[in-house]
């Protein structure tokens, strides 16, 4: 953002002007939440089926007994069917296991630092380790990372994916760094889709590091918000065309698909990083959730059931994207004070306020009743550089408080902006 | 086992004997499996209800939706009050999360590797660590330490747990030795339950290292095979009035109560220790499966209602260790050949052959169709230094087959054990 100039007068009126619309708002004891992006009751209750599932089934389709200990060691495969071509990774080279990919970004961590991956020469516990992390991004991969002692180094995303030519250059010069956080497609929080470009850059870049890793996080591979459904490229491919077949971990999960807190998650990969991942998980655990997967599975059916239901998803959270816009829209636009995004999918938008006002604005909004997410969340270390982005989860609220949420919002927004504005002109 | 003396010519001719057993044994063409303790289907089947809980319902008692991200961060407190009393761990200790207790003492060490766990000055990778490691003993618990390079120490079962004159000598002398693995009650395999004298000792006792734990595996706490109802002493209230109220993490699951692979575990420990574990799997996951949480909570009401559902798994397992005992003592008392453990709870028998025979046991047990734990499995890095003791796990085979293989395999125990006896004879 940058600050458009307007005469004193001007700012010293709209100051005001927001002063008495924000003393309107916290008269009004709201006590809302948008602070995670959780999926709405409608959107829980459209995966009602799943439970009383699987009723009187226990056989997955190879006639394992669910119930029991025991392989498949890549989970069902009926249901990594449905997935394979979702994640775009071969079913075989597909792991269905936990409720979680964070999990599994976390394990894929520990078992690096605690064992040799594929083309490393040593565990990462012994060495000093550094991840790119592409801003904004998503809080808990960078938790991950600062739990672990893990070095981050921003990248600014563009509206392609991360700035690729400072991520080749870094990557090129630096055997620290071994990995880099994508979220490919309607990327946490501004809404981004890799380009195919930006993959193919990925795939072929040279590193300094020869156990450098993607890790692919791709969280809303189906959760479309428009007509348009965005296609990334199948960046496994790209990497094995480029010599580079173990580059880059895939990840995802039915979290926001079936129920966030009790779905299943996957991990793809090359087969050696398969082979490695379930040498390591096999230790860890005797086998996942296979009733869990198998529920799934009678529940989605095949990928048209997944994209089908994932259109239900959209119908419900399309209108609230739009509200959040249109207020945005009604309020903001022309003011010079934020910007926003406007994603196509994923569950996010990012709200870009004046520098300097971000934490401000999610001050005042929480003192409203308006929890949001903390700004410089989306940051490594909490920390954004020019205190500016803030992530909107326009999911869980009802259309009623989103009216709300984001009217009261925007009050915040042009609160802490024109205090800025009139500071800067005393 | 010692052997006992005989006359050559009784030995050549019951070796003659063992060896048209065995032939009799191998024409049956027999396919059978006795390597893990897995529930039968029987008792997979008094859970079938689960397979459609929670049907209509999804909130908590205490309002929370299961299917959404969110706390409780401890788990659903309706199912912790079920399992507080059985692992003697007041609720508030009691963390519900995954579905493997495997997979938390995974985590434990994890988290101990890579984070500085109460009382230590430093992460455990950075160290050289030991763990005690009682024998013969639980092979997942073993391969956990050998994973993570955790040295592994062992140290003899008595009939009321590890030999506590060695464990005390040697935790009071060696400050690496930082953990022992303990399976407090029917310990696998040899349904050992340790004393309320070994409790204390080990809550007690005097370790050179400061952040010593004792994984307390409470696989079996409800799972008795006889009408006397074994407890063992509170081993956390035991710590913490010797003044170690940080010693002890206590695991346990529901994996055979309910569904091997589609339960629930349990992590309990001080305030301190669930603080710590809580901090770095709150970073890992964003929560467990709560729906299934509430799945089992309504399944078995109580800890009454688990104590009934126990019972019944009692009635359909007690006929099988008497079935294999009852086989093992007509083939087999007598003949100097083996002993075998008589356990008032838990999934497996001990059997004890020569010194030497256990492999030649199992490799001719496996020739006949009958496929049995590897010998040495039961000890660190897979190597018995007597080779002696086999594990039985008479859970999951019917009784006809259970006849089959407990006759079969006293077949393999006369022919191996009196090859021995004839070649030490010439």
């Amino acid at each position: 953002m940058t600050t458009t100039s307007q005469p004193a007068a001007a700012v010293t009126a709209l100051l005001d002007q927001a002063r008495r619309d924000y003393a309107a708002l916290t008269s009004q004891g709201l006590a809302l939440d948008l602070t995670r992006g959780k999926p709405s009751l409608a959107q829980l209750d459209m995966a009602a089926e799943l439970l009383q599932l699987p009723a009187d089934r226990y056989r997955a389709a190879d006639g394992t007994d669910c119930r029991n200990y025991g392989p498949p060691k890549k989970g069902l495969r009926e249901l990594r069917e449905i997935f394979a071509p979702v994640l775009q990774v071969p079913v075989e080279q597909l792991v269905a296991v936990g409720n979680s990919s964070l999990e599994l970004m976390h394990d894929c961590l520990v078992h690096m630092l605690l064992s040799v991956v594929p083309g490393a020469e040593r565990r990462w516990a012994d060495q000093d380790v550094a991840f790119l992390a592409p801003v904004p991004g998503y809080d808990r991969h960078f938790a991950l990372c600062e739990r672990f002692g893990i070095e981050m180094i921003p990248v600014p995303m563009t509206a392609d994916g991360p700035d690729m030519d400072i991520v080749e250059d870094l990557v090129r010069s630096h055997p620290k760094i071994k990995g880099i956080w994508c979220v490919p497609k309607y990327s946490n929080p501004d809404g981004a889709c890799y380009s195919d470009e930006t993959a193919r850059r990925l795939a072929t870049m040279e590193t300094a590091a020869p156990d450098f890793r993607i890790f692919w996080d791709n969280a809303y591979p189906v959760h479309h918000l428009t007509e348009e459904e965005v296609e990334v490229a199948d960046i496994l491919t790209a990497c094995t065309e480029a010599g580079h077949p173990d580059r880059t971990f895939v990840f995802g999960s039915t979290s926001k698909i079936t129920m966030a807190g009790a779905g299943v998650a996957f991990f793809g990969s090359s087969p050696a990083n398969v082979d490695w991942w379930i040498s390591n998980a096999g230790i860890r655990s005797i086998g996942p959730d296979k009733v869990n997967q198998l529920r799934h599975a009678l529940f989605l059916g095949d990928t048209d059931g997944l994209r089908a239901h994932m259109r239900r998803h959209r119908d419900i959270l399309r209108p609230k994207f739009d509200t959040v816009r249109r207020i945005f829209a009604r309020e903001l636009e022309g003011s010079g004070l934020a910007t926003w995004s406007d994603p196509k999918g994923g569950y996010f938008i990012a709200l870009s306020v004046l520098k300097g006002c971000a934490r401000d604005v999610v001050r005042l909004a929480k003192e409203a009743g308006i929890a949001v997410t903390p700004a410089g969340a989306t940051y490594p270390y909490r920390s954004d550089p020019e205190d500016s982005v803030i992530r909107i989860g326009p999911t869980y609220p009802s259309l009623e408080e989103l009216e709300q949420i984001a009217q009261g919002l925007t009050v915040c927004v042009r609160l802490a902006g024109y205090e800025k504005l009139a500071a800067e002109q005393n």
